[in-house]
């Protein structure tokens, strides 16, 4: 059975042995929008948002973190579907404005922010998250000479960090947040104009799937906010504790318990401190809820055997699929969920490896796998492309155009 | 000693502690043209390109693989360095071409063209390198079905590779070329219109630092093409052997002995059959005729301390340079060389962690170095960035700005 040992992301049709995505055969689609193409289906991010709502408690709030996917009209909708913008850049903060996403609800972490971009997201209005003691005398500064005020969080960088990922992003040294020792002192500063201190922001490691180490660091996160809002100039308004929600990728990997953390995180709140419990508490998730709403669809021109072994070479690749190759964050390269979106019914398995257009041993999509019949022409299609596919990806390597993408 | 086991590129000047490129320093540069910012430096290039032509055999000609450094100021200069231009996209035989590059000198390969790609280099009259019997085929009907004919080249998968290093293109199964064995079945094709024979195109792997390896493996390739010369067509009137030649990027790692493999190659070729004495050898080189001629300059923003740990936080990143992230073909991240551009002079060492301004831990430009005294608005050179920098890179990752890129 092929990709027996890969999670299918669901919502996906098959017609006549054809993939269709919200009822439309990718053979449709791709000789309408041409090929190498990321389709992103609305009504499965809808559907995706609706069930992180359902197994959340009511009063916590939803991001969402614009990096993972930030198609306009996915921002647009994200926008509308969540209580949050979450921003890494001005660039963001452009797109996010330009999309209508209301400043109030637009928070700005980042370790590395330009005087350009502090100025640009003060005047504007959105919340900063302070990643470290200069850049809260930065913003101070640039506020004072824009004559504003500057909604702040700090960013800690907390004591812990989520077990059981590779992407941690606390507990150790990092780049990213004031350690949560040092917070304490950065808070005395801002008490007083330009600072409107509203909060925290802590963000422990991302692409977890297991729901109770999430629900320790939640849980962690929530003794280390109760201590730091203590010596907070007033009580937090919003308490954003991350996000770290994972999907699966790889062979062997399976589904988030949401409804377990959830569950949980409802209990969490309510042994909490009365300033935990008045503060709004924030989820901020990106791949969680995009990744499995997309799929990157490429077409097969050449098959060949070499050494007894056969290749699927596609128009597709690295330059559009970075992560699908194996190069963006993985030790060791592993191959995501591939199916031959043209004969869906297949029963004969061949052992095949699907390679890009690229001239490098680095460009392959699968890695001897096992799939069904497939010839030139027939169209492949990688899953989970609606998070860190196109955005993420070096689009101008070897000079082929840039894949489209389209919202359905 | 800071980059004590870095082999540092040459050519690069210090003038009362700033680097300097052709004598300008690095300071003015960024004031004039903005940060983060790829500088090249074209003397630099001459002078690599003119040490190789000295280093190699009069009758061999040079080569320049685009895919290096595809900047169009680049490609025209390379266009008048070298003796001709490999490309690997209908998108660099557009720029090729814009740059005014003769088409008769320009080949093609790679193994996904696409219908579009074969139709424009056929009308244009480059080279095509058949990368498989099903593309040979394709290219013969397209330019029957254009009325033109089609100069190919055959590229052969051989049955060797070259020792020593871990971007093998050969001796294995691949994507790349037609396995040795079935060559002779696909030239007896060859020898007919649309088909103009021109000769074969081996490419056993790249960034090797070791001279032996090459000299072995263009050795293997002559025994190689003298056998399948015979089953030609017609005499092959060109070789491309390859290239492979490293340039050092990682602690420990020293230059490659040119003279040596100039050497190795004179007599290789002296002592081969009338027919490989005839044809025209050509050497294919991208990355080492430009790596060592560009910079990538950053400005440090942020200095902070995390668990005793010091991290200067810059505006750039993985976006501009994920090869020096280590997120490109790297199975462990090493550090490229890098200097405090505007501190060439600093004795006191530190250690520390340079990042870019992405919110995620892969973005490290490097990883605990030692380096003297740097604190914001001070500038961060990483050398090795004239090849695989701006074009490999997830420009659009996180929304920030794209990088500048100048010559001069």
């Amino acid at each position: 059975m092929f990709n027996k040992w890969h999670h299918i992301p669901e919502g996906y049709g098959n017609q006549a042995g054809v993939m269709t995505v919200a009822g439309l055969p990718v053979t449709e689609l791709v000789a309408k929008h041409g090929s190498p193409l990321f389709v992103y289906d609305t009504a499965l991010v809808h559907a995706r948002v609706a069930k992180t709502r359902a197994a959340l408690p009511v009063n916590v709030k939803l991001h969402y973190a614009m990096k993972a996917n930030p198609h306009p009209a996915i921002v647009s909708l994200m926008a509308s579907l969540t209580d949050g913008l979450d921003i890494a850049s001005g660039g963001e903060l452009k797109s996010a404005l330009m999309a209508g996403v209301v400043p109030e609800t637009i928070s700005f972490a980042g370790p590395g922010k330009t005087d350009t971009e502090l100025h640009d997201a003060i005047r504007a209005g959105v919340r900063v998250n302070l990643e470290s003691e200069l850049e809260a005398k930065r913003a101070g500064a640039i506020a004072m000479a824009l004559g504003k005020t500057v909604r702040v969080a700090v960013r800690v960088n907390p004591s812990f960090d989520i077990k059981g990922t590779s992407m941690r992003m606390g507990g150790t040294a990092q780049p990213f947040g004031i350690d949560e020792a040092r917070v304490p002192d950065v808070l005395a500063t801002l008490g007083q104009e330009p600072f409107i201190f509203e909060g925290f922001h802590v963000y422990g490691g991302s692409q977890s799937l297991n729901a109770e180490n999430i629900i320790e660091m939640q849980a962690k996160t929530f003794d280390m906010l109760e201590k730091l809002s203590v010596a907070a100039p007033c009580s937090p308004k919003v308490l954003n504790i991350g996000g770290s929600f994972g999907v699966p990728y790889f062979p062997g990997e399976t589904p988030l318990d949401i409804v377990k953390i959830g569950n949980a995180l409802a209990t969490q709140i309510a042994n909490r401190s009365e300033q935990i419990k008045a503060a709004e508490i924030v989820i901020e998730l990106g791949r969680y809820l995009v990744a499995e709403a997309g799929i990157y669809i490429c077409t097969i021109l050449d098959k060949k055997i070499s050494y007894g072994e056969t290749f699927l070479i596609t128009d597709g690749g690295l330059h559009h699929q970075l992560a699908a190759a194996g190069q963006f964050g993985q030790v060791l390269r592993r191959n995501y969920p591939v199916v031959i979106a043209t004969n869906l019914d297949g029963k004969t398995e061949h052992k095949v490896t699907i390679t890009g257009c690229l001239c490098t041993p680095l460009d392959r999509l699968a890695d001897r796998v096992l799939l069904p019949d497939a010839e030139p022409d027939d169209l492949v299609v990688i899953y989970l492309a609606g998070a860190y596919g196109a955005s993420a990806s070096p689009k101008d390597f070897l000079g082929h155009a840039h894949p489209k993408e389209i919202i359905i």
